[in-house]
């Protein structure tokens, strides 16, 4: 074992030093520890990170290409990007989990009972054939797209729901409401993929950006399935937090 | 409310349509629904999705785009992905939770004593100034790149585990094997980023690929933070999956 040592001592690329700089300032970033937005001066982080110049700025920069800072002469370099956190264990629509940052509002692009392809009448246990509703939201919070939402619900719920104010109210309030029961468990996938030019397009985010894109199917409290939703998330504007435990080595 | 009507014959953008009929074929082909893992012929997405052609072309177009499918003359569509998925509950290594789907080698590009910047001390609760163990991997399955990850380790545990076979265990394995204990909690943060240039040469992904990255501090069973991690998912490779649950309306 050597001697403990700066990271810019150790043989390595400066693309690699810059990558794990850029890590821990992403997170400092995403926790809002900088007063004011304000990154410290790069002769701090230079004594800080026990870095070089060139690869603090080169750290500075890979933050800037994911658009969470921005460097302003005469000023230093600002967070510019919000990111909002989603939690992974309690199940909460958006406007319920963003409360404190904002409104959230639907867009309500599309809304309608559709005949759905087999996997959907699977997945809600509904029989093949039997109609569902189906809705499509672009939701902004403070009139910035946050998500691309289109959602499935089981026919009894979702008509009800479609006379309900969808731009103003999450889907789970206003079925728990409807239903007259509580939400149970929903079971959720989520994936990293590069945004299609159209839904780039609707969400005002780049070509090719990093969308998290979660599939959730959400039951009600007695264990039936009534909402799917296939959601695009802006990669820049929402992170995802939780707690995973270790499993008994038993079970 | 309207009849029950196919997709197709809503007054919809042909991609909003594209993009309705490409989630719920993801979701297929991520679950292995489809056998020799061929899609249904084109004729049959038109009938079961009650979709034009157009529609159905352009949707598969959207997965293989994402690198999902592959078409293929005179056979139809294959998937030509496997994606892995990761747990969002039980804390497991990555060797633990893909041991069904083969082998999994770490590359370990770095090791080290370092000075951490002041952010991994706070985490990981060492002084600020001490020492802690850096370990940079990157990680295969069956030789294909899975992530790369950037780890820090309390010194102690750290400096023990560096004599250990890094390139076949799972942190999580020789870390209760050195401790004597348990893993316990890990509190984990997910993004959707743009892989950088140099991120996405590692692990031979394209420029600008959706990543899923992973920042997760793990604890011992006794509740001391042992192991701060930076994890970089390859999007296509890896989903995340998870059961959220409704919180009690009075917690």
């Amino acid at each position: 074992m050597t001697e403990a040592v700066a990271l810019s001592d150790t043989r390595r690329l400066r693309a690699d030093r810059a990558r794990q700089m850029a890590d821990v300032l992403r997170r400092q970033v995403l926790q809002g520890a900088f007063p004011a937005r304000v990154l410290p001066a790069e002769a701090r982080l230079v004594e800080e990170f026990g870095a070089s110049r060139n690869t603090v700025r080169d750290a500075l920069d890979l933050l800037r290409a994911e658009g969470l800072v921005e460097r302003c002469p005469g000023v230093g370099t600002l967070v510019v990007s919000e990111k909002y956190a989603h939690g992974l264990e309690r199940l909460l629509g958006l406007a319920e989990t963003l409360h404190e940052h904002g409104t959230v509002s639907n867009e309500v692009r599309t809304t309608g009972l559709i005949t759905p392809p087999r996997e959907v009448s699977a997945r809600l246990r509904t029989p093949a054939g039997e109609p569902v509703v189906y809705v499509e939201r672009l939701r902004r919070l403070n009139g910035v797209p946050l998500s691309l939402d289109l959602t499935y619900l089981v026919r009894d719920l979702g008509e009800a729901l479609l006379a309900e104010d969808l731009a103003n109210n999450d889907v789970f309030v206003l079925l728990e409401r409807l239903s007259g029961q509580r939400l149970g468990l929903a079971e959720m996938t989520l994936e990293a993929v590069n945004a299609d030019p159209h839904s780039a397009a609707v969400l005002e985010a780049p070509r090719g950006a990093a969308l998290m894109m979660a599939e959730r199917l959400t039951h009600l409290a007695d264990g039936r399935p009534v909402d799917l939703e296939y959601i695009r998330f802006r990669g820049d504007r929402i992170t995802m937090r939780g707690t995973l435990r270790r499993p008994d080595p038993l079970a």
